[in-house]
């Protein structure tokens, strides 16, 4: 399939990167254009402008957040006056439930088919290819992009014909995310300053009740207090959290452990955490308590 | 070995069954004596009162709260008074640490051995010998109850000489259920209020990045608010909370998670929900968004 | 002076009116006309349009929200195209800090003068030009507001040259008052739980340490859980509390008191309040602890 | 009267004094005897023991917490087996709801009359003679107190005939001070971090809406952070809001504001303030958010 690919961060370029492995045309645009630079030598066409990237069947964007993509899809010269009728604009970003809607919206009078398409998976899950894809959109729509999904991830989830409907699970994935880093901290906190090893007490949960990866990984952030370098940096989990709470702002929703996050957050970023990882605000609880490095 | 076992509430019960089938002698007693019969025709002794389950090797108890541990073990006639000097106290349950520590300072004034051993698990898992034990205690005292241990659980971890550190994991791992509970009661308020199937929305969790069968387990009865029969009813979820809570108070240490569910147990039992399963606090977030069943 | 008047809601027409009597020339201008009948039968000149009001050497503008007063101010034909170089635009409303450091830049870079001058007290305060303005902006453009600050208001604070500032002072007496009508409704469930008589309770209370009119206004509405009709409705309580929120995200300045609010407000609209005074989140602490008229 | 009185702290001292100025007859007992010297040099009794200051018409008991109210009332040799039958206890300490209720059920098996007394009132408000007093108890053991709480007081409140309803109206008066230092800190931090005068601000408020007095004190102490010496000292604070949500608990009252608070204090305490006034927590807010002199 001809395809474009916009946005070539850490994600994006791996994910470009299994198009064309798996022997699709990929046509790559970055703002900075020096990141396209290994695509291209592994068989990509530097596009020059979006413009360019949109002159194929389906245009993939994943970019860092709502303000992106608005300029990205709805700017002058970008996807929405770019892509012909009936192609097709995935997006993969983690962008707000309320931009999704605006974008099916003009995609949809633009005559342009929209699939949102977020993704669970860190760098290295999407460079494996084994990405977890959140589908929502028109049923043959979201059918056109099996092939692509096929070579990035490893199980596509069509929740819904909505395609906001994806961006909402997709929040609500790293919410709950966040629930666990922070009610980690916490654990940790009230068994550490009782004298128990905190490694030892994760290696005791991970082999129990709480055998999901997630507790295994943010657990051992935590435990030795690694918040840097930034796997996903707390910026952004401000950002997903909040996402979370102006979706549930629209539909009515209280949040209240989305709403402990955002201080937490706000907190983390306050004193100089802007560059840690986002399981950092796991280390609050540590602190409060008049334990950890930052103590 | 030959044991008592005080406490044949559901999960005792199961306990002492498998203490009889790995071949210990096992003498039982219970408040109401009729909950030892199944017992009894399996093998094991009536014990006609404590002081009589105490003439053993070692007691086992498995009681409901601090009340019933001060009484069967520090009332009169009961364990400190009864158990011989060098015997062992197993204490099973699911106590407070400050109940704990007067509980080790008594046994060893006593010249009594004391291993606090809290599990993990529900009536079924006790019943399969799969129980997870957390053990505190002094090592030689925790290894005189391998031969039990290994009879009732899959797996001992022994993570302190204190014995109330165990009692203290025990509680934090009851916490962190509580979390997936009320974490999972607002993501699925969210995703269910703009209309995605919360069941399906459960799938796609547990299929990807929450594998621990907690989130299946405690994600089915809030998404089917199936929170009748009480598998472990909502007054002994604030209760394990509350212990949470004095635990941190006694040691500085602030849990804002711990302390926004213990205000969702009271206002669940303060809106009739004492006979519910402690899953039902996640059924509040539905409520205060104006769904669910009670909406 | 000679001034236009825009936003004739109740707030809006009792400040005109008092402009009137203070003997301005008042030219109005409201969305829906009729708004504009007592004023213009008590001498006020009828604009016909926004730009028609602005011909004035002051443009005060009343409106209901931040999208309103984008409209009337930044929009086709509004105040920004259509004040006169070297004219005020006054703004009265209760914005974001956002908007109103946008409006600042705006009026600069067309040659007008901007104040921002939210008020506090309720349309009854507002009748009798009692209001409390907070003022903010450039010393000579307030020194100019002086004349018609005196005839609506009792009293003038100018805390900063910056007007957004005067912005943000609004919205944290607005997030203080929720926070007394949450401490009060907690309060009372508590007390009346026990069986005390929660206006003897309340007349206590404000005897003693809590005489400030504020609590005796929202604890008798609480007291007696007269929630209709809304004085403040709940909506404009949110409205508040989410612009606290919102400054408080971009200064990095995380806010529980305002988070725990927001999810009441929340929990509020979920279940049919939008229509109520917005001290009706006093009274679901009752209806949490299965007490209140809807308990 | 012919009075004893217990427990000469600061507030004590302040109340027993007057009580010598009305012209009682007082009989002071303290377990550290040099705090009656004054109070003897000024007229009064020095008592050898609680039993000797029992020998009286009432003994009043001025305590700092649970613990020393038990000793003093129901230890040995303590006030329940020294007082006469038909003489009076009055309790002016802070306590808990559930103490309360044991003292009323023991002095009346032991033909005692108990009023419980609780005051409002900082320790110079005392030595002014001008506290407020909250009264629970049987009518006519009320009545009997009269010209004591003349000496002591400005005024009482009579609100229920359960002495118990005086402790939970006097818990939940400090509970809704502490609600006053939160949303101060909370509001301080916001307008503080946009560059406002905190002073200039807190006039604003005190001058318009929140005219308390309240306001003023925890506000200035807050603006300037003075938090030392420690007028009423957190750990104080903590016990206070601990008794609400003891008393919450019991009742099933969910209190979310006195949990956000227990964890300030339980965060201020870890980190070295048990020195410090308990107005302290309202800095909390300005470190979290990288303001503060600790920040």
């Amino acid at each position: 399939m001809k395809v474009g690919f916009i946005g070539l961060g850490r994600m994006g370029e791996a994910m470009a990167a299994n198009l064309l492995k798996a022997g699709h045309g990929v046509s790559v645009y970055n703002r900075s254009p020096a990141k396209a630079d290994a695509l291209v030598a592994a068989g990509a066409v530097r596009a020059a402008s979006i413009a360019e990237a949109c002159q194929s069947e389906a245009v993939l964007t994943m970019l860092a957040d709502d303000t992106a993509v608005e300029s990205v899809v709805l700017g002058d010269g970008a996807i929405l006056e770019s892509l012909p009728k009936g192609a097709l604009h995935i997006s993969h970003s983690t962008i707000s439930v309320a931009l999704s809607e605006r974008l099916a919206k003009a995609h949809g009078e633009a005559g342009q088919a929209y699939v949102s398409a977020p993704v669970f998976g860190r760098p290295d899950v999407a460079a494996a290819g084994k990405l977890f894809i959140v589908a929502g959109g028109a049923p043959e729509s979201v059918a056109r992009c099996a092939p692509l999904f096929e070579a990035m991830g490893q199980r596509t989830f069509a929740l819904s014909e909505k395609p906001e409907a994806a961006n909402l699970v997709k929040i609500s994935g790293n919410f709950l995310l966040a629930c666990v880093i922070e009610s980690l901290g916490e654990a940790m906190a009230l068994v550490g300053k009782a004298g128990i090893d905190k490694s030892e007490y994760l290696d005791l949960l991970t082999s129990t009740l709480f055998g999901a990866p997630v507790y295994r990984t943010y657990g051992n952030l935590i435990a030795n207090e690694t918040f840097s370098p930034a796997g996903f940096a707390a910026p952004l989990g401000l950002k997903d959290v909040s996402l979370a709470l102006a979706a549930g702002e629209a539909l009515r929703v209280p949040l209240p452990l989305a709403s402990l996050l955002r201080d937490r957050f706000l907190s983390l970023l306050a004193q100089g955490g802007a560059d840690l990882d986002w399981s950092a605000v796991g280390g609050l609880a540590l602190r409060d308590s008049g334990q950890g490095k930052a103590g």
